[in-house]
């Protein structure tokens, strides 16, 4: 640590930007970061001297704090086998390197000894706005860089997390070695991404590490070439709350007694009246105070000049004021001591003020008020029968929270519900996320009772290791899926290394999400439709999946479907090859799919239904259902669900999902099935086995399959 | 020609698999394949001669005709630089060889100039079940085939296609030239993948062709190991038939004047009563003859004893009997000269009677009857009232041809058209597809008037050449949609070359339908959801998409979803993002999304949308709406579809797709846009850009956008 601190500070007094060579051999050298043998040479004979000691061939660099890129500069020289070489290559280095920057201070001439054995990867570490300090791992070489096949990890990384990064990339299989060549060193390399992200994490100025090439072989691994780029100033850190703090503000938030609304109206139209109604007509059973200087009472309820006067303590304050008389209110919400503040008004970092929301942010820390929003739509709080919005009401109680950053998403949240019936316990808006962000939100619906799957919209994580963190205490108890939005927004990142310039933000935004145990929903349907069914289904026990269908058709479809959901048929054993053989036509196919063949009665459907449920090695169902006249669409609906309620009846829960092809029919077929606990669509054969990965990648993460924990969830 | 002729005459002669090595090389001198300098060794001395007169360093390889695996046998060795060296090599491989294979004839050793120099690419031609002899090409090296980065083509090859692989692999970039290394010799690369694709093409016999690794270099090409299996039988050929016949036989079969049904039957519940009722209660109104030897009327209609006995030239004989009166039946239909058999009966290969299939399809080519089926639901013909199912009647008159290889997915078919009121021109099942399949189906569609579009699930292919001509000659009038079921089927190809290997049944159809121009649906959803709106939008005249938005939310998720699909959201240029300002506040975001921010009124929608359509640099619009009590979602709805109506009336024809989020009330919207020509979906911004990306995916293959041809589709 000494070393490194030294070397640092040393570089930073200079105002530089980066790392010499040299220096950046001793900070490894200091990390246990195997480098090859080298030296710095000020003069040819120097030079000549030095490769002869340490061994021909080698490599010859340029060392300048002025000459960033060496390549640029002509200051690098490779595959040097002869002292008349490396004598020639000294000049030609320096003198190139003195026409490229005239007035850079040139310190010598880095010799290396060349090391190409092995495979070519990179090992190196950036600091992610959302994330901080994080690690990443990739095959090197020009064509890698190409395909960006790379992965991320936060700094610093555990040795698992490490194992997880070498089988993380698409190329993965070059690691353990292919066409008889010998693998990697896993235990190796795998120590060096640990290394690697220890020294990114215990030196927040060091802000990029590049280690490309290392050369990663069967004896070890070693870094040829080490980059260290530094940033000297270091990001304004926000108050934060404890986890006690965010349970105990949240715990009000989501379960208040006591309402106050800042800027209620008795005038149809405003967005103050429509919040009184919604809280009134939503039948919240708690205090609801309205807050307005000009009116004595509203909806029949006593008015008050300011929340000073509201009685007792409210546990919300619900801003419906333009947004310039917000400062004023939240200082009197304050001294209040009102702990959350929901922000509906627009007109602030949104439209370009942000001094104005700025300003709110330092008035809500001071006393430790909590804000949602500000510009938002409110939120709904179901089992409370709270609807503190400025939109129509919705009270269908149910398992899943729902949080959407922006408004309109909010709306889309509310149609889907309302239009499928979807059961929730909060649908919260996010807008500005001056203060309460997703970390909170997760936090508090990790341990309500009335939340069991959560679903979040999100363009940004203001601070992606709370999140991480909040994901890893929830995953294990419940599903959290997230939508990303932004995804392909072209990464503006100015990259200052090949490590840098792979990371663009969704590339990592989707490994360390993955590695949270979060679903990450591809797309707003995915999302919406995750919610809903997710918490339908129970959770799978193991990795063996069967598929029954009366069309053959569909058995390919679903098929597809599994492969592409991560999903794995099960390989029947013949046993049970021939128990299902019992049940179905001579000319169906049994093996996996399972097709009974279509024009089969409701008994062929219920024999193979009830010996998927009943056999222990199954572990879930993908029904493909036919519609014909021997078996319509609602008798097969009734039979599955009075099946799949008598296992569970016995105490036998499986996953079963369906996908439904036949006339208009099946739609109710559908909904009598979704009622009673199998996620069945009609139409698509995409859909329900989309649902049911989502389902596996969550009990992957949780550790329910005995495959894996969070961190090795794919 | 003749060199290659008598090389394959002799190899087959002996009964060998596989050319040897100077055999390979005497090919690829015949078809101008560049090959390093060689010659054949008998003995250690004259290994030393060659090489020194060919030039160090070379490899060595074993010539056997018994020793196919030469690496295998320890039979290669490489980077040799001296003339000890190779003297111990020839030794050594000699004998190794012996120890490997004592049996096989050993001719001598190979000695071959090295080239390293250059970018490693594979090109080889494999032999497709469904698309016959198809080149490859793709990055060699073991990275590559971990990655499997490979591209295919129809072999022959054209130039235009041979450059279109160049830049058709992930890591297209590499033969461009990265980080300063120059890009290769585009010419001679897309010239060897001609040459080689000729070679394939022009040799029945030739199994597999593999040059793996060919050295690409700024310079030139050179294939450094040439490999050429045989195969020595070619597969039976059917009775084929020319374009005129197919579209006379099949413009017989979807505007039949005269039906006659085998097995019509009065006894409700049968398929021969289903199949009778269907045609009359859907109102067909040409001729209906039912047959059936114990009965004088059916339905009302005079019953025949034969079809041989039915008055007239029946155009279709639809048979609802047992399959094994089949043959007989169809003995009469072919002797009636009826051209067209429907064959609804299941019992033939699908349950395991190959033979039966087989005996009725060698009835079917002596009387030239086109056979429909077996093991199908039968057909619709809409705009003939033509109903020859057993299935429900559907009658909703529109553009879409929908096909189905499986009968389950006819259902699903027939229920997603109903529900969303989707007109068809016509639904056709395939089912065994013994005769009739997706071509001649698609040579029909389209040429037929009615038909806007085609949609057709399929899992395998007949003949792919004679799909991908059908699919050549209708893509310029009309989109073709592929469901491609059993996609991720793992391949059981018995792969004897790095070629065949990577040859993975899905790549190929992926590869050579998106170069037959047509659009491949990911999912049945998709393909369903295709066929109703593709047809609803009109054609993009150019590249440049504008998304207007209500809701930030939104605009990120439709932006997301555009770069998925293949779309650029145009860079607006600034007099038009002025243009844009003026009509949103002043907080708004012009650019692209134009973001009109939420709570604005119709007017703020018509005006963007209008300027939108106004302008002619913009080609296409996607809409993101958000419900506000300011603008309804009727409001909205019925704005844009009077304004995207006045439009087109004066002649200005834009693809506008819609995202609305909102309560549900934005479902009746999305309905009300579908019947005015803008393609509109409540909770999604994923879907209404997918279907923009389809009709996009279709103007390039059909040469819309002027920037390519069908051959040129991305």
């Amino acid at each position: 640590m000494r070393t490194v601190r030294a070397v640092l500070d040393r570089a930073l007094a200079e105002g530089r930007a980066a790392l010499t060579a040299p220096e950046g051999k001793a900070v490894a050298d200091a990390y246990g970061i195997p480098t090859p043998a080298e030296g710095l040479a000020e003069t040819a004979d120097e030079a000549v001297a030095l490769a002869t000691r340490i061994g021909f061939p080698v490599a010859m660099k340029i060392v300048s704090p002025g000459i960033p890129h060496k390549t640029e500069a002509g200051g690098v020289r490779i595959s040097l086998t002869s002292a008349a070489e490396v004598r020639g290559a000294f000049t030609a280095i320096v003198s190139r390197a003195r026409a490229y920057a005239p007035d850079a201070r040139i310190l010598g001439v880095q010799v290396q000894r060349m090391v190409a054995e092995g495979t070519e990867v990179l090992v190196g570490t950036v600091t992610d706005p959302a994330f901080g300090k994080i690690v990443a791992f990739g095959l090197g070489g020009v064509l890698v860089e190409v395909l960006k096949d790379v992965t991320f990890r936060l700094a610093p990384a555990t040795e698992d997390d490490a194992r997880s990064m070498l089988d993380g990339i698409r190329a993965a299989e070059i690691l353990r070695g292919v066409r008889g060549a010998p693998g990697v060193d896993r235990d190796a390399l795998a120590g060096l991404i640990v290394r690697v992200s220890r020294l990114a994490a215990d030196f927040p100025e060091i802000g990029e590490v590049d280690l490309n090439p290392v050369f990663a072989s069967a004896s070890g691994v070693m870094a040829a070439d080490v980059r260290i780029l530094l940033v000297a100033q270091q990001p304004h850190r926000r108050r934060t709350y404890t986890r006690e703090e965010i349970l105990a503000s949240m715990g009000r938030l989501m379960r208040p007694a006591s309402v106050t609304v800042i800027g209620a109206s008795d005038a149809p139209g405003k967005i103050g009246n429509s919040v009184m109604r919604n809280l009134i007509d939503g039948g919240f059973p708690g205090e609801i105070h309205p807050v307005n200087p000009k009116a004595d009472d509203i909806l029949g309820r006593k008015a008050y000049q300011s929340v000073l006067d509201v009685p007792g303590e409210p546990d919300v304050a619900v801003f419906a004021i333009p947004a310039r008389f917000v400062p004023a209110a939240l200082e009197e919400v304050g001294r209040k001591g009102v702990p959350n503040a929901v922000l509906i008004p627009s007109g602030f970092a949104e439209t370009g003020e942000h001094a104005l929301q700025e300003r709110i942010v330092e008035i809500a820390e001071r006393y430790g008020v909590r804000l949602l929003g500000p510009n938002i739509y409110g939120y709904y709080s179901t089992w409370q029968d709270l609807c503190a919005t400025f939109c129509t009401p919705y009270d269908v109680r149910g398992p899943v929270a729902l949080t959407s950053q922006s408004g309109g998403i909010g709306m889309a949240i509310l149609g889907f519900a309302r239009s499928t019936g979807t059961g929730v316990s909060a649908i919260v808006g996010l807008g500005n996320k001056s203060d309460l962000d997703e970390d909170d939100l997760l936090t508090w619906f990790g341990e309500d009772p009335h939340t069991a799957c959560v679903a979040m919209h999100l363009e940004d994580l203001k601070d992606g290791r709370a999140f991480v963190a909040a994901a890893r205490a929830t995953v294990p108890k419940k599903p959290v899926v997230v939508l990303k939005a932004g995804r392909t927004a072209a990464g503006a990142r100015a990259a200052g290394s090949h490590t840098g310039a792979l990371a663009g933000d969704d590339a990592v935004y989707d490994d360390i999400l993955r590695q949270a145990g979060v679903i990450r929903a591809p797309g707003l349907s995915e999302m919406l439709e995750y919610a809903r069914a997710l918490p339908v289904l129970p959770a799978p026990r193991g990795d063996n999946v069967v598929v029954i269908t009366g069309a053959g058709g569909s058995g390919v479809l679903l098929s597809d479907a599994l492969v592409d959901n991560g999903l794995s048929l099960m390989e029947i054993p013949p046993d049970l090859d021939e128990a299902f053989r019992a049940f179905i036509p001579p000319f169906g196919a049994a093996g996996n799919p399972v097709d009974i063949t279509g024009g089969e009665p409701p008994s062929t459907y219920e024999a193979t239904i009830r010996l998927g449920l009943e056999d222990p090695r199954i572990h879930a169902l993908v029904l493909g259902y036919w519609h014909t006249i021997v078996t319509p669409p609602m008798v097969f609906a009734e039979l599955t669900a009075r099946v799949v309620a008598e296992f569970r009846e016995r105490g036998i829960e499986k996953p079963v999902v369906a996908s439904l092809a036949g006339d208009v029919e099946v739609e109710e077929a559908c909904r009598y099935l979704f009622e009673h606990g199998v996620v069945a669509y009609p139409y698509t054969t995409e859909r329900p086995v989309a649902v049911l990965g989502a389902k596996y990648a969550w009990a992957r993460a949780a550790g329910l399959l005995g495959t894996g924990t969070a961190g090795e969830a794919d």
